[in-house]
């Protein structure tokens, strides 16, 4: 069978199972990315696993997420991860040096390899041909710990691309083509491989574009070929002696195949709020604005930020707009400079700040309320800027730079009829201005065992957890529609980040953006515990554990959805919430917030794949749900998670060892 | 009589008074500066005192404090200053543009004129030859509304500068020698204007720095010559049509007169919390950092950001430490890019922040518990950088990068020994980057008029006022010690800094860095109001006249000190809270936190300047304390305060005119 990229990463680390769709396979992990918002939470998991030394290739702490320091809380984070990563033998990328998915592309991404990540766009490093996935913190705990990744064999969707894209049109109109095609949740349990004749117009930083938001597609990863552009791009970064070509047999298989004629691109735009909501620009032109956002790791190569500098150059933007530049690592902030783009922009009336991931993460920027704002971020969940009532648009570098021009929403074509320009054929520097007086390399293990992690009041331990009970009667705090994210479960933004190494502080924040009430009546109901209903593709968005964690803690027992996004269901697994789904998702309509219900047997149901009934005791009726955990998986549910379970087979191992004769 | 520059400038806008020290004068006032913490109120004041267009020669209305923008709230007062700013006639300086003081220097300042700034440090536009006084938003409102300002003549303090400063010193270590040698309420009730051959070898920039931080002495104003050093500022600037000499006469007169030989000066810094506490750096080198900040108003020129980027290029910044660069506007910003240094500073491992105040108000930039930062910034109060257990040292920009580097206090003196490097002899650009692209320019006065100023739901309208009472009884709340700063009074920082629009949310945070309770206890005594103790130099500091009008929200009716900082004080009076002074400072030891007080016959005692007697109630004790109201204030802290008092004149000035025969 002639071989895709994505089968042969897989078959190239599968250290158990068989690579069919819906089979579960074990693979052998590379390499782990971890962030500040979710890091200190997987430093804190590898002191609960009693980690010496972590057993990667390549392991890296970033500091990106919680960059503005309103209070004591961020800087004894970033002091805590320091150590921590001193600690474990990771590499720590200080505050400032970059997002970690553009920084991560360029100091350490290998093709062939694999890696996890506790950040949802982790899959950006498909762009270099690496099998690079974003899971929960636990998992690339486990993997930090030497242990292979479990998950379910996806489907392989080969996209050919064809033709070249029009001038005016750029990589983030590709994948807001495949988001106005296939909506949020037309990834799910899939892996997307772009292959054909079109790829070699689009160079490897395009490719991350187009890599980093298949996470909005809810896609398990994306996977590019690691072919020249990825040589040439290693080459800039004086890393030519990674680079391996890896590329799919000719007339590989895929699952599911699908065509895109990038000559029929036009410039697109996702309204608010959702990624999915995708229209023409041409479509809403005219719209006032009042902030223009560039930069994340959904546009943070040198050529996204050039080609607004280009537009802008000699120019004014709006009076009326914030034209906020966010660069996405000091190595592109470094080259944007020395070519003179960085002038460009100030001169045209930009606020230029640090490199890290800023407004996409609602650390800043936030909007007025009710005012349009544009943004080449991956993201515009509601909410999110940090602004509740907000409304976030996402589109190309071009379509944002001409609109902050403008004042309002503006297809670039019409903005260059207007100016009379022609579109800029950019002069990027062949070699990077490779730095890394940010990056702080891992110690050598003797040195290493000495360092102790430095924690600040802030950072609590993790909560403990309990084995799940047979039986549950509990009641329904909340019923949700769909596409929840977990933004919406467990907010990110100024407020609540600096507690993300506090789960019980962080847990007062627990959907409280969709229901002020829910953490004080989960409290009211800790007796029992507590269920909540779900719509379709519950639990999509970032990978945030503490979605999971903090729910736990507030006594989440239970959650029965229509289906669920692949991270936030492993993460419920890995910390003890049973994730059911409706058998008949009609059955949804006919469940109220506040009814109780009953589940019995639950020990002999996750044996076996069978259906359970549950009895709403409220209603007195019935409906069937049925669970889709590997007998692994169910084994840490029963345990109450995967540290748990874990520490009960060291004490096992222990106890045996202990009555093993001495060698 | 030989004149001063100060009193030239005094005379030449003397409306009414004798300037006489300790005698009232009133002052025409030709400009006003208003930031956006202290302008959101401003705005407010003029449309209470229903002012049409600002009767001054320039009005501008900067937002370089709430940058951060972690919800709405900040774009929201962003979006009212700027319409506001059209409604009323005044320049609006985009978010971004840079901070107001440096800026307002670069496109403003004419020597010659008078400024009025709702900012303490206003006096930094001395270093132009203006007489710059930073006062409370009110009184910006009535210089805005053409009124004269009041003030008691202060004494002129001659300082003559001989010799020229070592290398690795510069124009910081001379404001922090004033310190040094007289505290932090050295200043009060004086001006201090420069003057001798030393000053040939300090550009205006330089002269920018020690203007800026005498407001750290509590003076009154700084004032500088305008000379052949800023004639060149200007024409950088493309600006020297806007030069007029202003020199003091030979031998001009000083009410009092102090020599400082710059050839003696050595590398200093302020230790925590105070910018009194100042040591030579030798003294404490050797302390571990873990923050370095450059930037702020304190040394906000070209070459402070310059000499640092000379000093780290090619090295690498401490892995420990991280070094923050805020620029101070983006002309400077675009200067430095433009000369290379950007890169250098970028390359070396800083973090680069967007033009604006930052971490020297607390918005950001917030250290690690008991962590030291070493900042540029003109103060380190405690607190004030948003960690409540701050350690924050202030020094040179030289002592500042050497430190980076090295990642503990450092002597620039020995770091360039053992770096063998010798003093950077920096190019300048003769012609600055001049950009107006985000200063948006006054409206024509018939299209202003059709401006509605856009109100989010963050803005409240100022609390109503009620006049004085001819008697008190009422609970001491707090007694606090010396040289209480605004910062303690009501905190500036992320937290509290969104609700500056916002009179009762912000009130919830007055004075809980030093007593969490006072806001409860406030509201609970809010029957009979309730008084403070001081110590010396009460409310030191920044201008916010919010530390008066929450405070009087809350029931404050009564301060008693040993003494009062100048522009507290007026705030007080401005909105009707009596100050009062300790006849004999023992008293202060005699009064308890809990203790009633009861004054009487108020009304009579503000009609005189002799002294009153207070009746302890608790210890059953009386003690004398003593008004400084001049008649004319004397008159509307009886009304209430300042606005009531207009508004009463205007409804006289009504009356009036409905009974006088139309023309």
């Amino acid at each position: 069978m002639a071989a895709s990229v994505t089968r042969k990463l897989i078959e190239s680390h599968l250290e158990s199972g068989e690579p069919t769709p819906g089979e579960e396979i074990a693979l052998r992990i590379d390499q782990t990315l971890t962030q500040d918002a979710t890091g200190t939470l997987v430093m804190q998991e590898l002191e609960a696993l009693e980690l010496d030394q972590v057993q990667t290739e390549v392991s890296v702490q970033y500091v990106d997420h919680n960059l503005l320091q309103t209070d004591e809380k961020n800087a004894e984070d970033h002091e805590f991860l320091r150590t921590a990563a001193q600690r474990f033998g990771v590499w720590f990328s200080k505050p400032g040096n970059g997002v970690s998915h553009p920084t991560h592309m360029q100091r350490f991404g290998v093709p062939g390899k694999t890696m996890v990540g506790s950040d949802s766009h982790t899959p950006a490093a498909g762009s270099l041909g690496m099998l690079a996935i974003g899971v929960g913190g636990l998992e690339v705990a486990m993997a930090m710990a030497g242990r292979p990744l479990h998950l379910r064999m996806p489907e392989v969707w080969g996209v050919r691309l064809e033709g070249e894209l029009p001038e005016w049109c750029s990589a983030k109109d590709i994948i807001l083509e495949m988001l106005r095609r296939h909506d949020v949740d037309g990834g799910v349990n899939r892996i997307i491989e772009y292959h054909g004749p079109g790829l070699s117009s689009l160079t490897a930083m395009d490719r991350h574009v187009i890599a980093n938001m298949g996470a909005e597609l809810g896609a398990t990863t994306t996977v590019f070929p690691a072919d020249d552009a990825v040589r040439t791009f290693l080459r800039a970064e004086g890393r030519e002696d990674d680079w391996v070509e890896l590329l799919a047999d000719d007339g590989a298989d895929y699952d599911i195949d699908e065509t895109i004629d990038l000559a029929e691109i036009e410039p697109l735009i996702a309204r608010p709020s959702s990624p999915g909501n995708v229209v023409p620009v041409r479509e809403v032109a005219g719209e006032p604005i009042a902030q223009v956002v560039i930069g994340s790791s959904a546009n943070p190569g040198l050529r996204d930020f050039a080609i607004a500098a280009a537009m802008v150059d000699g120019r004014q933007t709006s009076p009326e707009v914030s034209f906020d530049v966010n660069p996405t690592s000091r190595e592109i902030l470094e080259d944007l400079t020395r070519m003179g783009a960085t002038t460009s922009l100030i001169s045209s009336g930009a606020r230029l700040h640090q490199a890290g991931c800023m407004g996409c993460i609602g650390m800043g920027q936030a909007p007025a309320t009710g005012h349009n704002s544009l943004r080449t971020m991956p993201r515009n969940f509601p909410g999110r800027s940090g602004t509740k009532e907000d409304r976030v648009w996402l589109c190309s570098p071009e379509t944002a730079a001409a609109s902050a021009l403008t004042g309002s929403i503006t297809d670039p074509r019409e903005w260059a009829e207007d100016a009379g320009m022609s579109y800029p054929s950019l002069q990027l520097p062949e070699r990077s201005s490779v730095n890394t007086a940010m990056l702080v390399p891992p110690l050598p293990a003797e040195q290493a065992q000495q360092i102790q992690p430095v924690k600040g009041p802030n950072i609590s331990r993790l909560p403990d957890s309990e084995p799940l009970l047979d039986q549950l009667e509990a009641p329904v705090l909340l019923k949700v529609e769909d596409n929840i994210s977990t933004d919406e479960i467990s907010p990110a933004g100024a407020r609540a980040l600096p507690y993300r190494s506090n789960i019980p502080k962080l847990a007062e924040f627990s959907f409280t953006q969709v229901d002020e009430s829910y953490p004080r009546r989960a409290d009211e109901a800790r007796s029992t515990g507590h269920i909540i209903i779900g719509g379709r593709n519950y639990g999509q968005g970032s990978s945030r554990e503490h979605a999971a964690i903090a729910l736990r803690y507030l006594g989440l027992r239970v959650v029965i959805a229509k289906s669920f996004a692949r991270i936030h269901w492993q993460n419920l697994a890995n910390f003890g919430v049973l994730a059911l789904e409706f058998v008949d998702a009609g059955d949804y309509d006919r469940v109220e917030q506040g009814d109780t219900l009953k589940l019995v047997d639950l020990h002999q149901a996750l044996d076996g794949s069978d259906p359970l009934t549950v009895e709403n005791v409220s209603q007195k009726t019935t409906f069937e749900v049925r669970h889709r955990l590997s007998p692994r998986q169910a084994e840490y549910v029963l345990a109450g998670g995967l540290i748990p379970q874990v520490a009960q087979e060291n004490t096992e191992g222990a106890a045996q060892a202990a009555t093993e004769p001495r060698q």
